[in-house]
């Protein structure tokens, strides 16, 4: 008997990643189009659910679907509550997916969908507890706690909001903030304003650290200090056995790895020190994520 | 039908509290006795569980025990792995109980227990999310998360040893915990290093802020704003619906609470507010924690 397929959804400011798995997880086609847009420049939910039932007809017969989106997301009612990428507040995208959808569709959250996936099938695999914390624009954190998601209403899990004590202004309003700091975005800032040399992102500030630049190393530096500073934090609070670091930053492997890990070290008394690993599932996290739920609602 | 009956038993560096519940955790009975001591003054954990057992047969004819303890207990495995009151390390005190006692013994953190009561019958009482928060010599912390406690083998929960960003040293040894800030002790003992007056505890220096003495007012208030710090700290990574406030310094109810509520609102940013409670159960949240642990046995 042939295996019965999913459809995987992981929607983006930019781009729309689709991705057919099979039972397995393993992908049998891959999609990539840019996020829906009337002519104005704005994405609105009808033209996203639009673009998602456009791509899974195109799939062909599949069981069911996952739709993860980024952003504040209330899992439980299906509720896309706020994204500053997408430009949305208060969508009920759970019941307008099933309106249009032809399957069974699982609505979620990226962050959270891609941490799910690290801790099944990637770097944070057979731990019981585990934080997986994607170093991006942002800093986000999935919690999988006790072998599931903690969620609190899409409300849980916001590290790159920790304050770490700093005195910068984050873009949240507060201060101290790791991802005002910390974020591959933030490092990139901090390199240009420091030197006036352009950086594109965080990863050119790595790469020039790591050919010798002073400046880079500083700004960099002065970033995994914070990551670790703030990885204590979740340490105290959560001890998570393993701790998962993403986003392109980490690509770098020990390079970055390194220092978070012996700065954490060194910063803890009696919590009990994480295993510290890098993704393993990079871009494709979120679309295998969100193949996990999809293939959830086929028990 | 007469009502089963449980014994619970809340073990402390001083005292051992005893409470005899009935099914509905109404308290039958309350002993208090000295923690048992050997002749040179140590306690050992063969002194307790004969201890417990005597004052379990004294109790007449019970159904299930609960016992529980303070410092770092793995509840799963049984074994309380250190508690600096009691001077125990890696004691398998479940095995030693359920050996002991002629009836099912439940054993965990007292805490965690306590946490359990106010969630289950106190000031947590119809929330899903919550956490519990007893400032004392230190500051502990239970959390109740998608209604269930979470523990991660006695490892989670040490809001005390958030870092709130001060110059303090704290007993754990490093910088900046919010213990070494906000307990009453450390209260006590900063009013008496500010003044050179005594202080017996944090209540005292409550009491002295209430009455104008300025002094009292500036170290009450360096520690509740540290407090709503770590709350926030705390309200950013899990989003608890409701924060539970324990000890004895928030028997002044208002006068310490709103200060905290107040600070918290006013530093989050986008992060839900959540309400902010005073314990209910007081000295008896550990006994009703550990009743109700007792009561899980017997289902």
């Amino acid at each position: 008997m042939a295996k019965k397929l999913v459809a995987a959804f992981d929607v983006g400011g930019t781009s729309v990643k689709a991705a057919l798995l099979d039972e397995d997880l393993t992908v049998v086609e891959r999609l990539r189009e840019p996020t829906a847009r009337s002519g104005d420049g704005a994405t609105t939910a009808d033209l996203v659910v639009d673009q998602i039932a456009r791509l899974t007809e195109r799939m062909g017969a599949v069981s069911a679907a996952g739709v993860v989106v980024p952003g504040i997301v209330d899992e439980e009612a299906g509720v896309a509550r706020f994204s500053a990428n997408l430009g949305w507040r208060e969508v009920p995208l759970g019941a307008l997916l099933a309106e249009r959808l032809p399957v069974p569709v699982a609505f979620g959250h990226d962050v959270t969908a891609g941490g799910l996936a690290e801790f099944r099938l990637g770097a944070a695999r057979g731990y019981s507890g585990a934080v997986v914390i994607p170093v991006g624009t942002g800093i986000a954190g999935a919690l999988l706690l006790d072998g599931r998601p903690y969620r609190a209403g899409g409300q849980a899990g916001e590290i790159g909001h920790i304050d770490v004590g700093h005195e910068l202004r984050c873009g949240c309003g507060a201060i101290g903030c790791l991802e005002a700091i910390a974020s591959a975005s933030a490092i990139a800032r901090r390199f240009r304003d420091r030197t006036g040399r352009a950086a594109d992102g965080g990863q050119q500030v790595v790469d020039a650290a790591r050919a010798g630049d002073p400046d880079a190393a500083v700004v960099l530096k002065e970033a995994l200090d914070a990551l670790a500073k703030g990885i204590r934090t979740v340490v105290t609070m959560l001890a998570p056995e393993v701790v998962v670091l993403g986003g392109g930053l980490f690509a770098a492997g020990p390079f970055v790895l390194d220092p978070v890990r012996e700065r954490l070290s060194a910063n803890l008394t009696f919590q009990r020190m994480p295993e510290l690993r890098v993704a393993e599932l990079g871009d494709e996290a979120g679309n295998l994520g969100a193949g996990l739920m999809a293939l959830e609602l086929m028990r």
